[in-house]
């Protein structure tokens, strides 16, 4: 299988014409969208949207990126294996947040235009390198025909997530989803009554245990949130937070737009309370 | 065949978390987006697109519904079975107007943990409960495995619409669609010159037929406009209406859109007079 | 493989219904969306989003096209072939750029109901014409099986390309794609410092080199923009003019949006001046 994360929208045919040479490279292998409407250029959201969906991914799977704002310039056209996949794409961040919980294997430049289309254009490398490269993978061609090796990719700063010694956890706001949820940095599995708070950037060998029956959010205007277990737990139009289906504390109003009633945005900071 | 509708849109990559899951439970089973752009919460809208969309769905088809603003709470997860389709989903109406043209025949709670994610969310049972549960049934798993039986599923109101004696039908608007055409809840079938108007929600038992050469539409502005055949048969940027191509009667401009040049919304009443 | 483009947009289940129909007749195809948010009643847009895919499209796909503004009068269905395609959709010009390109083989008006949806709607030829004849189209079924020869297909204007005698290249804006990028009408190949240009619509006979190591272009407000290889070769903010991913000159603005930044429109002229 190939899935395919994208900045691209559906209104063009840009995703059509990366799928359709997909199809004529590797006509079997079926194929995923994970999302097109990553917000244009914005690298740290496609990298978390694919640290959101890998667990879900069957092994093996390739994944071909493309949030590319430096097409055509320096930045190098990658593609590297770790234990579960293959990633194809730009590097400039945009699979670091995957790496983080993956040891990486091998990774190559993708320079040999063999494996290209003929007079690649400077502006769509997605469907003229990335692409072809994802399918020639899919279909067995070893990565280490498309390039030379390369030690280091490049790497997004972590999102902010400190744990004070009093117990307070300090996070910011990553996005805002279609529903107006802010989903933020803290990361947490609830068990018995305490939170389980990890960095899920660095990977779970950082677990901390806090244990507190009823913890409380703070948002940067002072007010003050109560942690639930679903949105559907405070009435029509309130404000609540919980944890969200990846393991995030996400703050959401019931029936209606965090983002909106808060005016939070990305980078905003705050804190979990005991 | 699994047919996925939901209000996740496609920004997030809330859908492809659930495809992941079908895939990877019933990796040879095709996978159709009926539509993932409801209006956030909007179970009337799920079900009447349900309902549009079933008589071109073939027999056997799975349907996975997530319109689901109760996520968390109380409310039931389900599947159940009809003469035509296995559908799986929240039980808050969202099958409700696909139901009533088809007996029911079995329908379960879906409890069985063996059947579901691990440590299932709370706030996500698209991709825990119910892609698990649509991906198990298409792969021959008994209905009977997922939970105890439930006699009776929670249902929405029907649509307005009301025949007089005078021969006058009354409806309502039930929603805008892309191109701003008004779909209304009068259902009629076009034969002879005469209009046959039936209950559309209920069945086709209920079925009237009105003898008129000529009927015209009144909206609650007092305006009136003729039945035509399509939007084309007045000039552009006039107002018409015809019976569109579910059998219901929309409202619509040609080449614009109706539900910006007349401002009516959903429940605002309308009559097609003989 | 049948490959599909519409206006229908994806928040209604018009594009659903029309993969349903091809589905249950053509359950062997695959589907591959082309775009389905063309503007609503946009044919240029539709012919040229066409144009721009169909080299990366296999030979012998099956196109289904359908952005329709006259469904339901006087306009033709059709589906035809030429050395590469089948093309079914509108008589309206759809894939008027597309023939350009390719010389036409056979056409026909569909008019045979037996490969037609029962009591086929005044509004949604998609689901009831289209869809269908290009499933049975894509398992084989004569051209000639589906209705009369015609000889001549409706064609669109050609966009506004000149090339003047003193070298000047004066072409118009075609569309604003998801980037806020500006495509233009002038094309062009890049070799050795010189520009090739082409008018893409008639044929690559027309080419015509220009020489000249450092062009730039007028646009209507008087301002000029150097030519360069990539978006990204200016700063963050700044436009820029770039031989784009299709061969056509494109404006855009290095991480932002042309079309807001300049309020350029489809039909504004420019100049590329030697």
């Amino acid at each position: 299988m190939i899935s395919i994360l994208s900045d691209f929208g559906l209104e063009d045919t840009y995703v059509a014409a990366m799928k359709a040479v997909l199809h004529t490279i590797a006509p079997s292998e079926k194929l995923l969208d994970l999302t097109h409407d990553v917000p244009p250029g914005d690298v740290m959201r496609g990298a978390l949207e694919l640290w959101r969906i890998a667990p879900f991914l069957p092994s093996g799977t390739v994944i071909l990126g493309v949030v590319d704002p430096g097409v055509g310039t320096e930045r190098k056209a990658i593609a590297f294996r770790n234990d579960k996949f293959t990633c194809v794409g730009p590097d400039n961040g945009l699979f670091g947040y995957l790496l983080d919980e993956k040891a990486l294997i091998s990774a190559v430049e993708l320079s040999n235009k063999e494996y290209q289309m003929k007079q690649a254009s400077m502006t769509f490398h997605g469907r003229d390198i990335f692409a072809p490269a994802a399918a020639y993978l899919a279909t067995g061609v070893p990565l280490t025909e498309f390039g030379p090796h390369i030690e280091a990719l490049i790497r997004l700063p972590q999102p902010a997530l400190k744990i004070e010694d009093g117990g307070v956890i300090r996070g910011e706001i990553l996005y805002s989803d279609r529903f107006g949820n802010l989903v933020t940095s803290i990361g947490k599995l609830s068990r018995h009554g305490s939170i389980l708070v990890c960095d899920p950037w660095i990977g779970e060998n950082k677990l901390r245990e806090i244990k507190t029956p009823d913890p409380s959010i703070s948002l940067p205007d002072g007010s003050e949130i109560k942690l639930m277990k679903a949105f559907g737990d405070v009435p029509e139009g309130s404000l609540t937070a919980y944890i969200g289906s990846s393991g995030l504390l996400e703050i959401a109003v019931n029936s209606g737009s965090a983002s909106e009633s808060t005016g939070l945005q990305r980078g905003d900071h705050i804190e979990l309370k005991p």
